[in-house]
């Protein structure tokens, strides 16, 4: 299968390549890897997919939210994260659709901040909310028999000497475990799925 | 208590009033209604709390989503309906907070699209999934014992008439069993709730 990567140089994006590779044809798309995208900038998705041309499958691990305290916390923390993990991702989808395969899939990355919240997470708890319902609900609705799953994990061990702190009590995930999960998404045959990790 | 319903005037909305009124100070706030607001705009959501002055509660059943055919969506369509239903109603809680009771309450429209999709509903189901992360999230985090719900009704029997086709087989809500939704949350002691109705 020719994958397409996006956000595949951050720390779950590479475990997703090397999970990927063996077997695959990886193109691997970020801000800062050689195919370029930037998923808050439409043009930008736009110019990935003709670059890419057509792919089997379109992997997410990408976009950043905001973390205000709570009592700063404004519409524009909630637009500023919606531009990038949310409707990011979504127009990753939308505009994937023509460039993606009859039975390709996309998967993309939600978190477990939409079910159990943590102190300042307030905006990253919506945008993975409702990640999932749109995962849900575009699965039903997607042509030519593609698929869309999201991958929904907790704080990823080998991240917890940076973001340990703000996850108190949860149960981190190996990277692997993240990974896999993706695997199953791009090779498996289900959809609407969303796979809790940790 | 003084309890401010926005969106006061809609189907749904009135019921709410009606149901609160006996025993209640209903404030109803809605574009068309004396007590004018537009909770896309936050300048008038801010003026509508200089108006009120300080309530016991905040009841919104305002907002709407556009439904377009999956295959003609794009983000504008979800912008639209997250500057109405979901930034609206969240942008109501972020500004109303010092407007609102020690120990008073919110209470947000969601609904079923969250939960289980239907035809055109994808920016819907994005929206009421977003919506009940906000919630339980917003829930752990406001100040002075404020609460916070979310009421997510099925299509109303009343309206069957006119959003009937677009329900196939869905069981329909009474009005009444909506509204009463709301008065539980206004008047009981649970937070963090996502009231599911049908």
């Amino acid at each position: 299968m020719k994958v397409l990567v996006v956000g595949g140089t951050g720390r779950i994006g590479t475990a997703v390549v090397d999970a990927l590779t063996p077997g695959n044809e990886v193109v691997v798309a970020s801000r800062s890897s050689t195919v370029g995208v930037d998923i808050g900038d439409a043009q930008s998705i736009t110019a990935l997919f003709e670059r890419t041309g057509t792919v089997d499958a379109v992997v997410s691990t990408a976009g950043a939210t905001p973390f205000p305290v709570f009592a700063d916390t404004t519409t524009d923390h909630f637009r500023e994260g919606f531009d990038s993990k949310l409707l990011g991702q979504i127009d990753l989808v939308l505009r994937g659709i023509p460039h993606v395969r009859d039975g390709g899939s996309f998967t993309l990355i939600s978190g477990v901040l939409g079910r159990e919240p943590v102190a300042s997470g307030v905006v990253a708890s919506t945008i993975n909310g409702a990640l999932e319902s749109f995962v849900t609900a575009a699965a039903t609705e997607l042509p030519r028999g593609l698929r869309i799953n999201a991958v929904s994990p907790s704080v990823v061990t080998e991240s917890l000497d940076v973001y340990g702190d703000y996850f108190p009590g949860f149960t981190p995930v190996p990277v692997a475990d993240v990974a896999r999960a993706f695997v199953k998404s791009v090779h498996g045959i289900q959809t609407g799925q969303v796979y809790e990790l940790g």
